[in-house]
């Protein structure tokens, strides 16, 4: 693998050595000590073009467990802003010797167009509304091990709920639970679909009591207020009675459900239920296998093979 | 020790451990490599929702003096502005594997918020005029070391002069330096003084020159202009007349007296005379200090007792 | 050597030996684990008062790679914007035990300052339009290495073409490139020249056309669209039209001819062909220069002689 562009590129092949090598990597995080010499003398630097506090301090947690340097270049404080053209930029800072770019962008698309300027790897943290396969990885990951699922998903149901249309986060995970061999459901208003879903390997429902009491994961998305503004959806009271996830709804889940979030939740919308009181809710281990699944791209893009026996001196 | 919120919370054994301690880190921070194994792996985040750079400077060296590694999380940047609630920022943050969290908040009361909601540990890096816990540290080991006073500070007199109300510096230091056995005069006019004094355990002047030639320690606070614009004191050139520190005064002052302030300065106003011209002025060691007595702080509540002795690899 | 304030005040002998050194660097460099405990325990500051965000990524990549720590002092969240004096500012961040100031700053001059208020080493990163002394060296080291040159630049002809007068990186190289052996022909119009050129070692030509097909080096400088709104030149045409690098003068370069720029490039202005299909083009090696020659200051500054050898643990 040379670069982590989208979910798709993997393969199924490599979306199962990327979860076997985060069981390596989540058992390190338990150690005393997290921390191996794996990518020593490394340098990773994230290019956050879009702020995002949460998967930057991810990407950099990882990195730093691996013993990688890690730099941040932020956007509001570049010649990006004079004018110089995001070539320019990047093959400068890849002339300082970068192993790998973590990039942010709100456009789709930009991670394949760095990745066609500089050798270094390119591991995309969302682009658009495109890709983010590193969310895609930590929820196949939090999947298949909160249900214990090593081989694959086979005969999963799956529900993404929500605003799927806007979600860099649905795109890439509807490609990878399909691949492992569940079955995905899309849950959302018309407004809220993409024009065509002509080759998503999904069925569609509009109503969340149409799946709510018989999936084995409920994945629901954040609602933005801005698609209110927008019109997409008459009012958040609206979506929540029919989108939203509900104390009743939440009693009507199969005992042995999941329910997940990207994060950042917004409470009352989406989420109108605490999820600190949903026995199924493994939002929280999301977070934490975030940082074991990028730790597993990081190693598997810069990694030599070896490092990850010893202890980080 | 298990958090760091308050200064009182210490207890008069703990301030004694950690002044101890901080002996011992300020021997580490005399040698050629000023770096110790103590925190290898360990994670430490600045969560900074107020700036102040110096204090998060200190906090970050200290931290990776002991081999910890660190982050910023920089509010304006963070996904609280766009509405997700502070209890799911933190809560997220640590579920990426968090071991301590540093906080200065304009709020008082955030850093014990945070510590519920969290299994990090949590110092206060200042929270709104409520507690500063780590300035008292340093005050009080500066003291300390300046005075040769390992054993308390019983029989010295400290006058704290200046903006009390406003002031969290002016409340853990009162505590600190009362708890250690000194006597404490604050020095205020009415109008910044909070609105009651009852249980400080300290004794009122309304104007330095009742203090400046007995005390010991003279802890000269900062005076900020918005105080003019809220019509709490006349002007500044009239505070400076009854509260500044004039090169008249600095000359009543007793010859092993000492001359404090928390940084930054106003000059020409609290500090109406140059420090680099009073041989009792120990306002650099303070800042030297800090370092220290943070790294005692994040040692005492992340260390495992090893890993101070050998050198960092 | 106790600073790097000015290229000037290294001398020739200086120069020799920083270039020296970072041959040793730019080994260290193409290492599989770039990375030396030459610096391990020194603690680098980098004070931007200005925006670079490559200059300073090529600082502390280069402080990393000698094991050293660094941290970010950006003055928007400082407190230098609440009225302290920056020589408050520095003393204090001194005190905490700093052993480097990298520093930007929009004056002339700042740097000197720094280095009467400090112990620690400051290195200037570019002061107004005086020095950017880094620059300097890395430009010479990449002249160096790209004609094989190690015993200085005798009978090599350089021109520096552009905005003279607002350029500290012309101040710099000229007297470097002229300290070295190479005869240095500056190439702009009047009103891009400084009011007097008293003492420069260098002859002037206003037509790019005059020296393009005779020069062992092209210096292209950065051409600010400020200028055309300061009246300096009538539009950025006519500029591109007299001393921009077009193919046709691309074409009439001798074969052996470098062309250089600083970066960031105004593509189709100064720079009106792309570097990419430029043979001599070594924009790219400047850049990767920049961190073996930053990593040579750095160690020639704050190393104790030993520390090269062996890897980074």
């Amino acid at each position: 693998m040379k670069h982590l562009r989208s979910i798709d590129e993997l393969g199924v092949a490599g979306l199962h050595r990327l979860l076997d090598l985060s069981d390596h990597m989540a058992e390190i995080n338990r150690r005393p000590v997290p921390k191996v010499p794996a990518l020593r003398g490394k340098t990773v630097v994230s290019l956050f073009f879009e702020d995002s506090t949460r998967t930057r301090l991810s990407f950099e947690t990882a990195a730093k467990r691996l013993s990688a340097d890690t730099m941040t270049f932020s956007v509001s404080t570049s010649s990006v802003n004079k004018g110089e053209s995001l070539r320019d930029t990047i093959e400068t800072v890849a002339a300082m010797g970068v192993d790998a770019f973590v990039v942010r962008h709100k456009s789709s698309g930009v991670p394949w167009q760095i990745s066609n300027w500089t050798d270094a790897a390119v591991v995309n943290a969302g682009d658009g509304w495109h890709e983010h396969p590193t969310q895609a990885l930590l929820d196949c990951y939090t999947v298949r091990t909160a249900l214990n699922r090593p081989d694959g998903f086979n005969g999963l149901h799956i529900a993404i709920v929500g605003d799927i249309k806007h979600s860099r986060v649905a795109r890439s995970n509807v490609w990878a639970f399909a691949a492992l061999g569940a079955r995905v459901t899309l849950v959302a208003p018309h407004t809220l679909l993409p024009p065509s879903l002509e080759g998503w390997p999904v069925d569609v429902a509009h109503h969340i009591d149409d799946v709510v009491d018989r999936v084995d994961v409920l994945y629901m998305l954040r609602m933005q207020r801005e698609r209110m503004h927008e019109a997409l959806v008459p009012s958040l009271r609206e979506y929540t009675s029919r989108f939203g996830l509900t104390p009743d709804r939440a009693d009507r889940l199969q005992a042995h459900a999941l329910v997940m979030h990207p994060g950042p939740m917004n409470r009352g919308v989406e989420m109108a239920v605490d999820p600190a009181e949903l026995p199924g809710s493994v939002i929280t281990q999301q977070v934490t296998n975030g940082v074991s699944v990028r730790m597993a791209v990081l190693f598997d893009l810069l990694g030599s093979g070896s490092g990850l026996a010893g202890e980080a001196s």
